[in-house]
């Protein structure tokens, strides 16, 4: 255990490396970087990240970070209303976003049901999605879009979803798993390239 | 360059990649880990920064972190005095403390001279050291080490510092290099090697 000159610097590297891959060494570094800093600087990144926290919203639609009551993406009239795309996080609304591939909205969960780390269905926003789907006009229409992990967890939660949605006649897609663009067979893992054989799509040329 | 979905992450992300080594995807991690958090924590966090910042105080001798006028390196009686150990910044202090082998007081130059940086002598506490030095009785029997860095401009501020302190007649030591302990001569660097050969000691068996 490494000793601090001062109680100040031991407390603000015990902060710094309670973030996540933030070691110790790390936190010790930043540290004495912001030391360094003009304080006008040390206190605009200390407000950024506790106005963040104290003032962020969440749309009332999608549970998307948002500047307002509902996010850009709900508010916007071009986007398909009638296509929801289920995701994990933010984070994912994000990623999807950026292949600029996709039209509809989305309804964030806030997590994954994992019985190990005691989330449950409750704790998403499951319920809100579900409300939110049934009051779609015309659902064979409509369509539910399972864009969730690929593992365990997002499979039973995908499932959760499923029961409790397709009663309504929508139209409930997953994302497409396979081979990724320009991969090799010879290095794909076996499941990945099993799921690519029996997830086989018509050859378009 | 990425869309976020509102100002204040925006915002915080800017502040968070405003570190040195976070990039933007980092920060953006970070941010969401965050917001995830509960409220409490994160001030705990933005307080102990913010904290650091404004209340850190300087050992009025050596220049060290402390959290009193005097560190407790200067406060402690059982450390020679006499024997004072120049390095650049508050972090060579506490490496050089963690090899448990040293039993002097220090000197924190903050900083070393870097005509490209525009880091001059008046930058560091240069003065502070000479005065300090000078004032000690019997200088014959005092030492100062100067452990700089082993570039061009630790070796300059090395230099600097003797011309300074040399008249006085107090003895001026460097640390000693050559090959790490354990180290390969195969997979040294030459610089390293020729160091080890020029400066080879007197064999203790």
């Amino acid at each position: 255990m490494e000793q601090y000159p001062s109680q100040l610097l031991a407390d603000a590297v015990d902060a710094i490396s309670s973030l996540p891959g933030v070691g110790r060494r790390s936190a010790l570094r930043l540290a004495l970087h912001l030391l360094k800093q003009p304080a006008e600087h040390v206190h605009h990144f200390t407000d950024s990240v506790a106005r963040l926290r104290d003032e962020v919203r969440y749309c009332r639609i999608c549970r998307m970070i948002a500047d307002g009551d509902v996010c850009s993406i709900c508010a916007d009239r071009s986007r398909d209303a009638r296509t929801v795309c289920v995701v994990e996080s933010v984070r994912d609304v994000m990623s999807i976003e950026n292949t600029g591939q996709y039209h509809g909205v989305y309804h964030v969960l806030g997590g994954i049901i994992s019985p190990i780390s005691g989330v449950g269905p409750s704790d998403l926003t499951i319920k809100d999605l579900v409300e939110r789907v049934r009051a779609l006009e015309d659902p064979a229409s409509a369509e539910v879009i399972l864009a969730l992990p690929g593992d365990v967890e997002g499979e039973t939660t995908a499932f959760y979803i499923y029961r409790q949605i397709a009663p309504s006649g929508i139209r409930v897609t997953a994302l497409a798993r396979g081979l990724g663009f320009g991969d090799d067979l010879e290095y794909a893992d076996e499941l990945t390239l099993g799921r690519s054989i029996t997830g086989r799509v018509a050859f378009k040329p």
